[in-house]
């Protein structure tokens, strides 16, 4: 999808108003609906790991958020400052949350004192604010998003290391499960790792039609960085002073734009089942030869079988539209499965299915609607994640030397080469390709490394490589 | 409980903890699950009501929101405005949302063409910020808060009005079948309603220990105030330009205050069964004749036999506090029922039951215990609720002339009197209590109009009084 069509798409789906802020978006219920189905599933997920919600304010002062410089240094930019209420100057300025590390740890340092207090693991579901003054983007780049953020306190770092991982799990069923976006697992280079961290860890996501990479979510080791600066100690069982180890994650709104781009195309959304607040629009097909009474009462009676089988249906039966008008918006508002009942449906005591993804149709018999459409909703589902998949594997361009990186950066691929893993190496290749479109970066090194057969060289400084990477432009 | 008493029961209890930014707070966990699951019950309402959720920018630009003359008098000394991002200054300030009419209506206009867009209802769980100045106090008045705010649109008044009615039942439902706290359903007079609004309707509840008034919730008739300001119009079924009418409403955090001072004690929180997210605590009793794997074992099926029946029980093994430590801390943080196991018990296969509302202590066979303890939660439920009712009760006094009216004011009653209705009696009566302790005002009048005999005077005026209604100090 090119970037002016889903702009377009967003606005044309429902999911999004722009709103007179520039940078600033309105989530419509179209959009709020996939993000509370979503969060359904990940705060259950959580309470299960023993996390515990909580709420922490949205301001902080200029003193506690500049107490960890790399962090600071990290958002500093982006920070908005309030300085007045009413008509008065306040005192000090406060700043709004860009994100909550320095907010929180001032209390964990208060409530952690012995090893019984570990580990301490709080989740909020709350609105961040960075504002920044690139490319402002619905779902992707906003000055003010919705996220959730976990930030957890433990004894040792093999217990924070394996939380880490435990939640790029959940990061990494929501695209795959929900929004049937195929990622890849994987750690950031220390370049691209959070501001203040030790390391981080990622889903990152690629856009075929823009030839980009997208960070799809992030969990982060902190190490014991933040630790020290707060002063988050503990006395040990063996009653010795230690430092806690810590970790950050959060996924954001972005997982939706991820979503619409990978599957929207020129009719508009197109929704995975699993994250669609509507599965099913029932559509009545008028015809001189049978009653609006009866057409409506198979709708409804339709309905309410799916319903009753757990199925999101609605039905449209606005007397104002036709029902070919009907097709197209439910098709731009990305409804995974369309039901139409005419005449002849009812002679024959079917219904005549549409899907949103690949267009087929087929007729099903009312006897065995729900179990049909249950199956058709999982062929669908699974069908947009091997599309996307299929298309998102096609872009991927294995690369060993400079000249064929840029080749394969022009031609918008996501880059696989062998790297040295050195800071200063991806310093270089980012001002070397400097230009309009943004510099190319590392997207992640994955988990699943390929061999590295002895002797091979990094496609960029020519020293000795040590892991292979993904690279290219990104979001 | 007295107002000392509160601070320390919210910090003892777990719910609060201070934040370094005056008259802001951290919810902690154990509040946060409260919020929860009272947000389960009114989401789902809410929905059942064909309600979305939506979400609207924190930000609202300067002009926006001083279109609405009354409504921004009434909110503009509270505004919180940001003026600078990084080390910029802003071109044009922005305020942060003290409330959302003025962010979403703009887009009402927009969205709203013809008569078949009717009705518009949209709800968002939030935070909002009102830089007040006078007593921050947790939940109650803080800078910050969490809250829903429904926001709809009608073609017709009677459909507005019966919305307003409804919504204020699901907030008497969460106050008195949730919270146990009884509250008076009624209207706001024309000088305590909405900022720019028609009409104010609220749950009013009242705090015996202090002798104050507290607002519960309210739902407002915004009238065609705001869709005059904000040009929101429909073609109506006749062809012919109409203006719609509309509601606000909603419910904040201050609940969970409210619930705490009317039930709260000596010994901390008391928290009714519906909204504690730990129902029942185990505490092992450990004795020599008993080994330890053998009293957990017991408490691990007690836990086990209650959480299959839908109950939310813990176990609390910890080994490094006593049985006595562990019933202060699980009192303090209100835990509405303990169930003690020792040595004694496992032989009579028993558990001692001891109730958090009322210390009664009642011994349990195992063979029963999901349905005793299930009996036994639904009791303290409603013993609460009758015990905080006949409490509240008996601080209503009914006066007919100012000195009995001045006479009940220091006696801290919730005062109910005829009155005239008129506003500037009411901002006479408030000059005229003005004190340290605040101005008398008045809470509302109830719907339950208790018979007015002909002839009866205003307590204050001495013209002819319209309605029976209460008076008090409150928070």
């Amino acid at each position: 999808m090119k970037f002016v069509s889903f702009l377009s798409v967003v606005v044309n789906g429902e999911m999004i108003e722009y709103y007179d802020i520039s940078g600033c978006y309105i989530l419509r219920p179209w959009a709020m609906s996939i993000w509370e189905l979503m969060q359904v599933f990940f705060d259950a997920e959580i309470k299960k790991m023993k996390i515990n919600n909580s709420y922490f304010p949205l301001f902080v002062s200029k003193t506690v958020l500049e107490k960890e410089k790399d962090h600071i240094e990290g958002f500093a930019p982006e920070v908005a400052w309030v300085t007045k209420s009413g008509e008065s100057e306040l005192d000090v300025h406060i700043a709004i949350r860009p994100t909550s590390e320095t907010v929180m740890y001032p209390y964990f340092s208060k409530w952690i004192r012995g090893h019984r207090d570990l580990p301490l693991r709080l989740n909020q579901w709350c609105n961040v604010v960075r504002w920044e003054f690139s490319n402002p983007t619905p779902f992707i780049r906003s000055r003010e998003f919705l996220w959730q953020e976990g930030h957890t306190a433990f004894a040792t770092k093999a217990e924070a290391d394996s939380e880490v991982l435990d939640i790029l799990e959940l990061y990494r069923r929501i695209y795959e499960e929900f929004m049937a976006v195929p990622v890849i697992k994987g750690k950031k280079s220390e370049h691209e790792k959070f501001a203040g961290g030790l390391y981080t860890t990622t889903v990152e996501a690629f856009i075929p039609n823009t030839g980009r990479g997208i960070q799809g979510a992030t969990s982060h080791c902190l190490g014991q960085n933040f630790a020290k600066m707060f002063e988050i100690n503990f006395e040990n069982e063996k009653g010795e002073k230690a430092m806690v180890w810590q970790n950050s994650w959060a996924y954001t709104t972005r997982t939706i734009g991820v979503m619409i781009m990978v599957h929207g195309d020129d009719k508009g959304l197109v929704l995975p089942p699993k994250v669609a607040s509507v599965q099913v629009i029932v559509v009545p097909v008028p015809y001189k030869t049978v009653s609006t009474e009866t057409l409506f009462d198979a709708c409804a009676a339709t309905v309410k079988c799916l319903s009753e089988a757990g199925i999101r249906a609605e039905s449209d039966l606005r007397d104002n539209y036709s029902p070919g008008w009907k097709y197209s918006q439910w098709e731009m508002k990305g409804v995974p499965l369309r039901l139409e009942i005419g005449p002849k449906d009812l002679e024959k005591e079917q219904v005549r299915a549409v899907r949103r993804d690949n267009s087929e149709k087929v007729d099903i018999e009312m006897k065995n609607l729900a179990k049909e459409v249950k199956d058709m909703l999982d062929n669908i589902q699974q069908n947009l994640f091997d599309t996307a998949k299929v298309k998102r594997d096609a872009c991927i361009q294995v690369v060993k030397t400079w000249d064929e990186f840029m080749e394969a950066l022009n031609q918008k691929k996501m880059i696989f080469a062998p790297w040295c893993d050195e800071e200063e190496v991806e310093r270089d290749v980012k001002a070397r390709t400097k230009g309009e479109t943004g510099a190319a970066k590392t997207l992640c090194s994955p988990f699943e490394q390929p061999d590295m057969p002895e002797g091979t060289l990094c496609f960029a400084s020519g020293k000795p490589a040590t892991k292979w990477t993904y690279w290219g432009r990104s979001y």
